[in-house]
């Protein structure tokens, strides 16, 4: 399957290599990237025979049956229009867009044009999240309760990054609402946001928040929380809970060993794994996977466009709600 | 050290008991038990010489130098009012009253006598929570961001209990918002409630929840989350984590063994203790020991009277705020 | 049930207390101890009665239904023949003695008076070890295939005390020795052992070693293996595995909490206990409970006389082995 | 880096791909290999343009600076002492071969040509044990006093590949004695071995055992325990500590995932990894990039043609071992 990549910044150069050399019968034949210069090495060890500035060159290319959309996110929507329209199946990075409108667009097009579209929630595909999944699916946990997410970096990104980000809610916590959604099996349906500014003032003259608790309504009865800081010094920290009438299934991190020291002054272990290319390495392979496995036998992809909608609903609530001092419905930010 | 019992009940006996084996130095003289049959052959049985119908015995005897007054909820208030009066110092059970006005009337009948007085907030003293206050004591968390505390009992009382018990925030939550206070080192400024009914209907008719997540802000900028539930199938669930700017320290549950089977089908261990006898034991011990070793060496008692009104007000805040579904600020409930 | 304590040092007062406090029904009626005056304080705290030099008097005393022998090792055989002439249910320390025929005399009389013996193997009714063996006996382990045990002190005992202690195999590894036949659930055929002398040389120049690792053949077949440490820095150190057909259980320390603090250096938690009475006081309750059980119900107490013999025999197997360089079979040493 | 492949069979094919996929800058130029059929699409998917049966075509080709021995164990030293003829740098699969005289043979062939050798003991490599390697040279173990080695097999190979194997020493525990090499910093001095049959009579039948304990003495005064299993049904068991004077090093085995499910019934986890692809895979990704590491840059090879030796010499000591029930020291092996 040849398949074109359009952004050849840090993820699009991850899933690319991953691409190639965990996917058997997948390959990129062209790339497009902007600065194109500074990827013409990087394209040339991968084996990558054609690099472009515009991406047109794939969308043209009846050869190539799909897309990797990696570029910045305000491009997202207007590139799974056209590649839908171009009869290419399309792997979109998350988040579609900030805006409600500009997604359903896109979710449109995709619909009229019948063909794929996987957004990229690589946590999905953790095989630690996956595990708590099947057990929620298997019944083993029975009804679900309480979900609880911890979700941390190790340190903030820069502030010019940031500047653009969205804010932490639609940036970082949007992993944990698809999260949520993806190991509650419902919808969300109300969200209250606490927020606060306790590692870097220069985000908060952002109008942004660093340290947050979000707790959340499904439609199903069960509540959940997610807990975010901008800055886990002892690395990435990525936990899950779910607990429900059957008991309860939780994962830890993950750590680069299993070694404990024992001394006379205590038991030492290293820390967490330091960010997401150590930690959620593999899950990038599986998500490319089951792209390549949905596309080749016309198959549903596991993350679909609504999958891709909702949790920048979820984020808008929680953004509402922060600034309102006031729990916020989901249907509140659909109007 | 002659110690008066005032109720003879479950934690009554247990304290009787525990401060006979446990505690050298300090007996119980006398027990006050209005059904005094059903102690008869306990109180004989641990040795504890008089058994009266009426605690005035207690109050009138000079030799008794503390009370521990172990009676239902609703006589707490005046017992410890009397008890001052009578110059006895005080150990009262949790929590000294519902009604914010009676508290602050036996707060200060304890100050006008000069008598010492030690809250029922046993978890203290247990060695795991007291390891993460040391923890955050030392600054080895640095400045607190995030306190979480999952706290899950095995299975709900019988429905007569719930029905005085003045609901899950007032009885079971009142346990960790103490913990929040003794884990934050901070006060609770505002708190937000998230309640259903899904494990008992019957708990519902109540106008109680079984199901709650609770958020908290701390007057020194840091959050908190408090997850409960009536029935944890696995047995009692209590753990906590605070998240700061140096790290986190956390701790699991006990268990009654070590030991792990693995077999072909996976790796298999005991559940949890299945609850607070078995998990706390010590931790009343050890409660005890600090309110005889405040008597004795004149010291202020290590949860004062204060730290028994905190968490009624925290209370009543939550119950006001799943009530009206939106954030309530502690002052508004002392009004 | 009256019983009288014939010895009042560490494990006398040890065993005196847990009976009193945690025992119900039974009582230490009369204390004999050659060193009184060390001891008359302590017994006054503990209620117990009388006190005397001479063990006669608990001998004679018809009211005294079982003795706890708890002296200086080479006085149990003698003991353990009068005790049981005059009638007394015995639980007699450990080691019986490091002579086969004084034990064998000694289980002769108890045979004799039909009382009932109990040796002072507590380490069998440690809660980890215990379930190990509960998962052995059901069969959830299968057949016995490999034993693993490390059992390390913190620190050597006083060299004074080394003299006299009929070296590490008699007087540390003989618990092992026990433990290994209590898991697999078989008796020991051949031993060989390596030893050496790591961490004091003042150990060795008394013809003993401080480490060791000793390798056991039972007669079920399945092997063992022991490693032995008289100097673990972080405290005392006593785990088990079991190894058989249908996997493996173990266990791992105990610790005095399960605070993990995770910070940019890693991951820090406290050692476990540090000797013996931390980790295996509940063990020392449970195996004088089942004493007096047996007593009170006229059964076979769960540690017999033979269970007292076969550590001896593995005991001085082990030392050949190490003196003759080659594994020596059991019955080479009872001949 | 060009390199040749000789002997593309399961392990050959492994180290093809992990060197095609994760090592930049190397190649697999040519694969020599008998049954070439059988391989022909595999090399294609691979890129691997040249594929011979007769290995000459590698050594005669001067492009290819190193080859990849990976034939079956009784062609490994003739292909070293050409290899080295032919100026190519080496890596070979263990063992080097079962004959110490063969083996020496091989090392002066590598000598005289001056072209480098590594032996493929990959679990060197592991995260793990490099892990607890690095704490032991570091000094934080203090003096290593005991070292123990936990390997167990999932099932045990087809009886066809037993015949051939060497036995359980030279084919499963000469990795345990190279790390037991690796862990104490080193050389063995005397060995003792245990061993029965108690999985499968055929095994016996051969003249081999499928379980064993194997005691180590080394130079520096430690000592050592290696305890061997063919099967294990909970998967893959691979764990080692090392006990010293400041405190010991341990790790535990890998999991698929980190879940717990806390249930009425029990805490349950996954069982370990399977074997050894799953759990030694990016160790022979870090040995084959040690290798070309020291090729690219003239080094020393971390694990030398001695280190290939040593292994072998242990293992015919502990068949021997085996044979005459008693100690054996390694020099008895050498004469």
């Amino acid at each position: 399957m040849k398949i074109g990549l359009i952004g050849a910044g840090r993820i699009g150069q991850l899933h690319a290599e991953l691409l190639t050399y965990h996917i058997p019968g997948a390959e990129i034949k062209t790339a497009a990237e902007i600065y194109i210069d500074e990827v013409k090495e990087w394209a040339e060890q991968l084996n990558i025979l054609n690099l472009t500035t515009d991406y047109s060159d794939i969308l043209n290319d009846s050869e190539i049956e799909a897309v990797l959309i990696c570029s910045s996110t305000d491009t997202h929507a207007q590139l799974i229009i056209e590649a839908a329209k171009a009869g290419k199946h399309i792997f979109c990075e998350k988040p579609i867009d900030f805006n409600i409108g500009k997604i359903k667009q896109a979710l449109n097009s995709v619909k009229e044009a019948g063909v794929k579209l996987q957004i990229g929630f690589n946590r999905r595909f953790d095989h630690n999240f996956r595990k708590v999944r099947e057990l929620v699916e298997s019944g083993k946990v029975g009804d679900v309760h309480i979900v609880k997410i911890t979700s941390r970096d190790p340190a903030p990104p820069p502030i010019e990054y940031l500047k653009v980000s969205g804010g932490i809610f639609l940036d970082m916590t949007i992993h944990d609402f698809d999260m949520a959604r993806y190991l509650s099996i419902s919808e969300v349906e109300e969200v209250y946001t606490q927020g606060a500014v306790l590692i870097d003032p220069a985000i908060g003259e952002l109008g942004d928040v660093d340290t947050a608790i979000i707790t959340l309504k499904f439609k199903n009865g069960a509540m959940g929380v997610i807990d975010n800081s901008r800055q886990a010094v002892y690395g990435y920290d990525q936990r899950v809970e779910v607990f429900g009438s059957k008991g309860y299934a939780d994962v830890k991190n993950d750590f680069p060993n299993s070694a404990k020291l024992n001394t006379a002054e205590g038991v030492i272990s290293d820390k967490p794994h330091y960010f997401f290319l150590e930690r959620y390495k593999m899950s990038y392979v599986e998500e490319l996977k089951a792209f390549v496995d949905a596309v080749a036998k016309d198959k549903e992809p596991p993350v679909t466009g609504n999958d891709g909608l909702q949790p920048v609903l979820i984020g808008l609530a929680a953004l509402k709600s922060l600034k309102e001092k006031k729990p916020v419905k989901i249907e509140e930010v659909i109007k």
